[in-house]
């Protein structure tokens, strides 16, 4: 959830200072007709960890705007007169009128997660809870509400150092309180109920956003672009075809991908010797009489030319030929297209004691489809979910899931073409259609950064592979895939 | 939920034979279309209590239509095969193509009840399970699949007399089993466990249509019409306004509301006596000390001229000023227009130790705003869920919540207008008004028969008044107003 969070976003700033008089008219703008129209109200909703800057941001933000027509509340406990009313009194009370925009800092979100965290709550009425949230947002949204929600997060370290660096400073020693630091205690245990409780409540109407915190030029400038697209977005009443407020897209252009260090690589004789013992522990494991009640789906995506084959040859190489499948996923039949868009990857589940290698997957809605635009953005947007859905099925009936993106750079990959003669490539290169390739690429690393923020989850977290050497690459696929089944 | 139902529903003979040629011709031109058109599947979910016909008339359906392009599904235990796999392995396997229809028997919805009835899941659990149901549904529309959700409904007694009728018969008797008797001793259990999870699955695009069982002719007309429904409904793809299957009306137009005897009375002598004693009662109950954790919000809605003030004032009259608000609702503001529906009532809510009472409500949905246009049938259709979640939050926070539906003749509401010098009815009477009023009246008695159905709770029950004679009305009202705030 948190993975492209947590790499080091910042703007510089001159960066800055060239984006924010613009951004700040646009908002004025858009804020202007917000008022003109009084066809939606703006819901913003504002949660996160200690110390990511959600007031300091927000503060920004409201200097940017009209402050007329923007009212933030802050919600803590309830009130002596909310707490003799029905649970979300307390936010109706407070909802915008059409028209303005409504800041909740803390919102009918928190509570799940807080209490749950502290073991006031199960996990079964945690998703109790968490489906009034998603009915309370459904009707908001049925009744002309577009709902920003803002996550503002930090990374275990990066909190850390933030808490430090305010209590060094005398003028802003007061802001961190002895709860803060047992609320860092509990980080892991707060990220995870987070990340699950984000998940759930992710819609294809109403997605959270992921802010970065640790850096403030960046981190104004998303939640800005963010406002600026929720008050674009019309609002999803009956009758017009809903328009799903997408993911932002990074405001420095740095992606998840880009962190990864392409320079890994591994000595031949290092790899044979690992590879023999891998392959050797990966069978006996899937021997085992634990395994007989398990089953193994490996899921592989990656660039063209990224080693998808040869990784998977590894994996295959070391099991008995009953006991797998490899599905190869191309363009789906007429059978397929008749049916639910994960029928044809439900059908190829493998029972218990077998496994199912999948060479591309249900992934390709929120890949190629999003990308081509062979589907809508309702349709990918609301693909995650399903297909978390689908993969906490898969884990429940005992299925081991691993999934891999392979990366490689383009340069890497052009060599790969060239090495193997695809004339069609080369022809492209000395085209148009280069620049449109390279413009593709972009789009597809935007799609990997959702794909991981949305549906890494702690039961089937995706790995990416540093796959520029094949060798590293292959040990590393295989080592995931050992220490996943024995466990 | 089973309130229509169980009313004694029937066609004759003749009625029946005079609807089934063309209901036959229709539904086989549909299903020509269907196939030819390709756009969708159908499926066919069938559950409900056991004796009430389910097989009867899903193999009568069968033999109405053209039997190649219909898959029947008999859902008992998983296979080895599928037990292995996860939990809706076997229901994905079997979903049917676009262009036919797959027919359920037993579903996704079965386990989850019929386990939490046998205390093998908590309350909890099964919420979780429900959700798990509505993510399925809602990923099968908005992939294509109109979803017809068949709930064959036995009151207890007739479910009894339906036993003990087949196990008379020589012919019959094998079909009841020692399983059918035990489970009818759990009947209540049953039946209240069905209505929650019938209720939280019953959605815009995919509502519960309850069949009642009793009569043989009834229950084939009402399902063959309710399929000829969701064979005209296009399906819920992006883009396109979506088109909920609306429920079905009753096919022999008996509603709810016929079955109330308006001959029901009560002499001036006893009813003043009693007005006086419930009175008493009720001052007493509220201010109580257990009352301060409590608070009353009682509904009443009726015809117009059937008496709603004056059953309003007999509660009023009892209590202290300070402890109640009568709030009636007409026309929204414009500050109301702003917010989304339910606002202008949620404002309302008491706090503990207070009563509201709602001279019409937000019931005005379902009823006025439905039957005269002034929503979509989308809006309605999910009202009755965001009703049922608001009502759910009253009850959890202390509220006691008593909804009343005033019920008069059509010649005693004409005779009460006359009485108050209405001119204005007695002007479109002369007129075509007068049918145009009438047509309502059936419009209106069908939304107050889905009212009942679709919001009558374990938690929040509905309370029919047979208000011919306004004595009787009254203590009616206040009866069972006393003893929900005693209780």
């Amino acid at each position: 959830m948190f993975e492209s969070a947590e790499i080091d976003h910042r703007l510089s700033k001159s960066e800055y200072e060239a984006i924010v008089p613009e951004l700040r008219d646009q908002l004025l703008a858009a804020q202007r007709l917000l008022d003109e129209q009084r066809d939606k109200a703006i819901v913003i909703v504002v949660g996160g960890v200690d110390g990511a800057g959600k007031g300091d941001t927000i503060n920004l933000l409201q200097s940017w705007l009209d402050p007329r027509r923007v009212r933030v509340h802050g919600i803590s406990a309830p009130t002596d007169e909310e707490r003799s009313r029905p649970e979300y009194y307390r936010f109706w009370r407070r909802l915008p009128p059409k028209g303005t925009i409504g800041v909740f800092f803390g919102s009918w979100h928190s509570a799940p997660i807080v209490q749950h965290v502290l073991g006031q709550l199960q996990r079964t009425e945690m998703d109790t809870a968490l489906e009034r949230v998603r009915h309370f947002e459904k009707m908001l949204s049925d009744e002309g509400v577009v709902l920003l929600k803002l996550w503002f997060h930090l990374g275990k370290e990066q909190q850390r150092k933030r808490l430090k660096k305010l209590e060094s400073k005398e003028s802003t020693r007061w802001r961190v309180t002895e709860q803060d630091w047992k609320n860092f205690k509990r980080y892991d245990a707060f990220a995870d109920v987070s990340a699950r409780a984000l998940r759930e409540t992710s819609t294809e109407y109403a997605p959270w956003i992921i802010v970065p915190g640790n850096e403030p030029r960046y981190r104004h400038v998303t939640v800005g672009r963010a406002l600026l697209a929720a008050l674009a977005t019309p609002p999803r009443t009956q009758g017009t075809s809903p328009t799903p407020l997408r993911p932002v897209e990074p405001a420095d252009d740095l992606h998840v991908l880009d962190t990864l260090d392409l320079t890994r690589r591994i000595t031949k004789k290092a790899y044979e010797k690992e590879l023999e013992q891998l392959q050797g522990r990966l069978n006996l494991a899937m021997r085992s009489k634990k395994f007989q009640h398990r089953s193994l789906v490996a899921v592989f995506e990656g660039w063209d030319a990224a080693g998808k084959g040869g990784a998977i040859r590894r994996i295959t190489s070391a099991l008995d030929a009953r006991t797998y499948q490899v599905v190869s996923i191309a363009a789906p039949s007429e059978e397929e297209r008749a049916q639910p868009y994960l029928w044809r990857f439900f059908r190829h589940v493998p029972r218990h004691g077998k496994a199912a290698i999948f060479d591309r997957s249900w992934y390709g809605r929120v890949l190629v489809e999003r990308v081509e635009g062979f589907c809508t953005p309702d349709d990918w947007m609301r693909a995650y979910a399903e297909i978390n859905d689908f993969e906490e099925q898969l884990v429940e009936s005992g299925t081991v899931v691993v999934k891999f993106w392979l990366h490689i750079s383009e340069e890497e990959q052009l060599r790969r073409f060239e090495a193997r003669g695809d004339t069609s490539f080369k022809r492209h290169k000395l085209t148009d259609e280069d620049w449109r390739n390279r413009e593709k690429r972009v789009a597809y690393t935007h799609a990997v950064t959702d794909l991981v923020d949305r549906t890494s989850t702690e039961l089937a977290p995706w790995t990416l592979v540093e796959a520029e050497d094949k060798l590293f690459a292959r040990i590393k696929v295989l080592r995931t895939v050992v220490s996943a089944v024995e466990a």
